[in-house]
């Protein structure tokens, strides 16, 4: 059985550099209420944020989300894990990215690492991803991963952070073993 | 109709390299004949050429293959094609990629761009690629871009270069506009 996992916002905390961008760049501390339900660079007169994500070093020293680690290697160990990110709008992006999996996530093989742009291209059995517009061209099921960006999408099974991955997987192993007895 | 297209060996032209690097590494001229049937590097005395593979640089000056920009843009004007590249082994290809596709076919929007380890994550109608392992795991068709290494390999449709790529797309699209007339 196949997972496709993301990596922005869902393995990766993005939150914190944004905190810290929006502080450089305004000279005052954000309010997360500020960005509830959007993206947080849509918000009026930080739009060079984003600019910040073409720069070498940006994906580099990022966070890991909290639980990430040990969750995303449980899932390594039991089912066919594939790290799919979007990546290909970055031209610095890459060998930061791939780094950061080497530091954080050393279990993974580089053979189970895609790096794209459009995700309707990879198939699988489930997705774990912070973007419905991910979720909605995928032909297995979609998790959406709560980001603050995606508070007020429906139509996916939601989890809220990597422990609820963990048991959303450990139920389907256990339905799964039940069948099988 | 979605046509996934490799690019070491089928878009890029990466044996004018290889010889340059045999000849500084062996300070004698390789003779093809030497190679055909295996992969270059399979050569006895010449293994480290592959870890040139891992060097910054080496894949972004790299000639286009004969013919390939034009009808991969033909291509590219027709169909849903996506470039999809093994990448993931060599941590500094990517940039390397990215600008040699920006630079010799900058119609390829970045969406339409995969970098992969295994490429079997990724689904479609048509592959076009040198290597049968790359096309045994295609849920569409397969066609076999010849190169060097593959010549004694069988099971697929082959092309021998980019004019026949070209023809044979040209002839699918006569056929489907005539079944629909």
């Amino acid at each position: 059985m196949r997972i496709c996992i993301d990596m922005d916002e869902v393995m990766v905390d993005n939150y914190q550099r944004y905190h810290e961008l929006f502080e450089e760049q305004q000279g005052r501390k954000i309010d997360p209420q500020a960005y509830y339900g959007k993206k947080i660079y849509e918000l009026p007169g930080i739009e060079s944020m984003r600019d910040e994500l073409h720069r070498p070093g940006f994906f580099r020293h990022l966070p890991v989300m909290k639980d990430a680690r040990e969750v995303v290697e449980e899932l390594y160990e039991n089912y066919e894990v594939y790290i799919v990110t979007a990546a290909t709008e970055f031209k610095h992006c890459f060998t930061d990215k791939w780094e950061w999996l080497e530091e954080h996530m050393p279990f993974i093989h580089w053979e189970r690492i895609v790096f794209c742009g459009n995700k309707s291209i990879v198939h699988g059995d489930y997705m774990i991803d912070d973007k419905v517009s991910n979720l909605r061209t995928f032909n297995g099921k979609g998790l959406l991963f709560t980001a603050s960006h995606n508070v007020h999408d429906e139509g996916y099974l939601r989890v809220d952070n990597w422990l609820e991955v963990r048991d959303f997987f450990r139920n389907e192993r256990a339905a799964e073993l039940a069948a099988e007895s």
